[in-house]
């Protein structure tokens, strides 16, 4: 497709464990509700889904972080219940509610009626700005695909939203475990495919986010949530176009089980903030590299205090490859911008350190 | 006070490692909406504080679930906020949002202001409760006392209600760790007298509910959670009147941290269902008993598959003495009382069996 030549490869050679000059830094959620000139993009848009689908208007917002930051990965912007969503479930939002589904996923009748969306046709939308994205950062960073894991989107499908307890999709879990294989088996197949297309309209790198993993025993989360991103890290393209696409798996709460996710074979681990990245490191650094994980909070301090905390969190994982420096979550919404851009440059700075020794 | 004599001691014996004929259990929440006669007294209270200010309705539900179930504990019904509601913050429920105080605790002034309630004035309900629990219990089993953690009151204190992110308390956490280390020593003075006042009141075992410190990062919850919980575990009644009074800790989210825990000196850990009940036994068992830890989900499954669940955990304790069942977290409200019947009689069940070999 002619993509211009990438000329900041740090976050993809950190994933794959090489050599770097320096840490290289994204933020989950970076292009989001803290930065002014997306809240106004979003306003332009009238709402979320409309901003979601309009590749025009997804790009920009997936650019403007990177205006701001010396930011190494660029991440396409969208929403995780786009797949959902083109399994005809009826995705809106509700004004404080969060995201909603018509025809939530309960019985047999619910489940037949599911299938894996052509990427290339409901989806397209995502298609289009991941391609148009390609385009337009330049070759500044790479761009990162993404999805949910099959486990987190089962969870919005089977609840019809977001949930406190799980009480209809762990009620299926429980009561019908056969069922819930069967809306997770027709899911992974849709995020297969999903993402394949993506890295096949340009995403460079992809990522899985089990945001709700975390809420499963450790029997429960082998067999529903791992099995399931272990088929997507064996099924979608880990070469494209004579590059390597590294991914990661992210498991919110799965700090616990860091060893099971390395052994899936996966590039990278996304960690919260409730481990230490240098346990993290001594269990599975061997195996993948770590994303993370400062608490998102530390970003209200004082920028004297945001340094530290980054410098102590680079200093703990130590003069290693394989670190892609990231929150333990999403950015919050009323962060100052400023204390943003004091983290990433600090990152750089101390990143670069540790190198020279 | 002349209380009846204990005729089941098996509660207590558990956490003291002692020998018992088969596994004890009680239920987070066994008090609660999921019973139609709670919900009763409920609306004859008007609404939720006046049931926990109210000794004979607060009595009345902390007895009923034990004339449905051969549950070995009761435990006193109250709320977590009493006593961040003693120090005149202001506890009101609203409709849908859960606890809210009207006076936050935010600025030096606010920090000037708090003080540690006298437990035998302003909580005086609450001892009311407990004397009146365990006289009406008539010795059937023992009383377990509560409070919620300093950390776990803190935040619900600074944010002044329920948070998804901890704004405003890990933003004090990290830009005035001062600030928050005055809130949590005057807290836990506060909990360490309440509790202590409870035991003299009656309750022959006591619960700390750290519900939130999940939430911290392993460094934040050494320094503000566990370090507080160890002055509780230090100076709260271990003897009176003759009677070991056993502690248990309870961190959700805390399956990382149970060394930690079980260093403090603690009796028992309490344990949510994202760890293995076997590892924890190998990581700690030999320092505490344990207390959980079954995904409360499995309630609404049937009773064939809860009786499974309920033998894999017990099987996977072991033979050992120090196992005290129960849920990883309260009982959801949806939950048939049935099942829960189900569950308790399997408890009891399979624990005598696996120590008949």
């Amino acid at each position: 497709m002619g993509f211009p030549e990438l000329k900041n490869d740090l976050y993809l050679r950190a994933l794959l464990k090489q050599d770097t000059d320096t840490t290289p830094v994204w933020i989950m959620r970076q292009a989001g509700r803290y930065l002014p000139e997306y809240r106004e993009t979003r306003a332009q848009a009238g709402d979320f889904l409309t901003l979601c689908k309009t590749p025009d208007l997804a790009c920009e917002v997936t650019l403007q972080p990177l205006r701001r930051f010396e930011l190494d990965a660029a991440i396409l912007f969208s929403d995780i219940l786009t797949v959902p969503d083109a399994m005809d479930l009826g995705l809106y939002f509700s004004t404080g509610e969060g995201p909603r589904f018509e025809r939530p996923v309960r019985s047999q009748g619910d489940i037949d009626k599911l299938f894996v969306p052509d990427p290339n046709d409901t989806l397209r939308y995502v298609m289009d700005a991941v391609t148009l994205i390609r385009h337009e950062l330049g070759g500044k960073v790479p761009l990162i695909g993404f999805s949910g894991s099959p486990w987190t989107l089962a969870t919005y499908m089977i609840e019809g939203g977001g949930s406190k307890d799980y009480h209809h999709c762990k009620g299926m879990l429980y009561s019908n475990p056969q069922a819930l294989h069967q809306v997770l088996d027709i899911t992974t197949q849709a995020v297969v495919a999903y993402v394949n297309a993506q890295i096949e309209a340009g995403a460079q790198a992809v990522m899985i986010f089990d945001t709700w993993g975390g809420a499963l025993s450790p029997e429960a989360y082998k067999e529903f949530s791992l099995r399931y991103m272990q088929r997507i890290v064996e099924q979608v393209h880990r070469e494209y176009d004579g590059e390597t696409i590294p991914i990661t798996l992210f498991t919110k709460g799965g700090g616990q089980w860091i060893e099971l996710i390395a052994d899936t074979g996966c590039n990278g681990v996304g960690l919260d903030w409730t481990i230490s990245i240098d346990e993290a490191r001594s269990r599975v650094g061997e195996k993948v590299a770590l994303q993370g994980n400062l608490d998102p909070n530390v970003l209200y301090a004082s920028p004297e205090i945001i340094r530290q905390h980054v410098k102590t969190l680079i200093d703990k994982f130590g003069p290693h490859n394989g670190h892609v420096f990231n929150l333990g979550h999403g950015i919050h919404q009323t962060v100052d911008p400023d204390h943003l851009k004091v983290l990433v440059d600090a990152v750089h700075e101390f990143g670069a350190a540790i190198r020279q020794g």
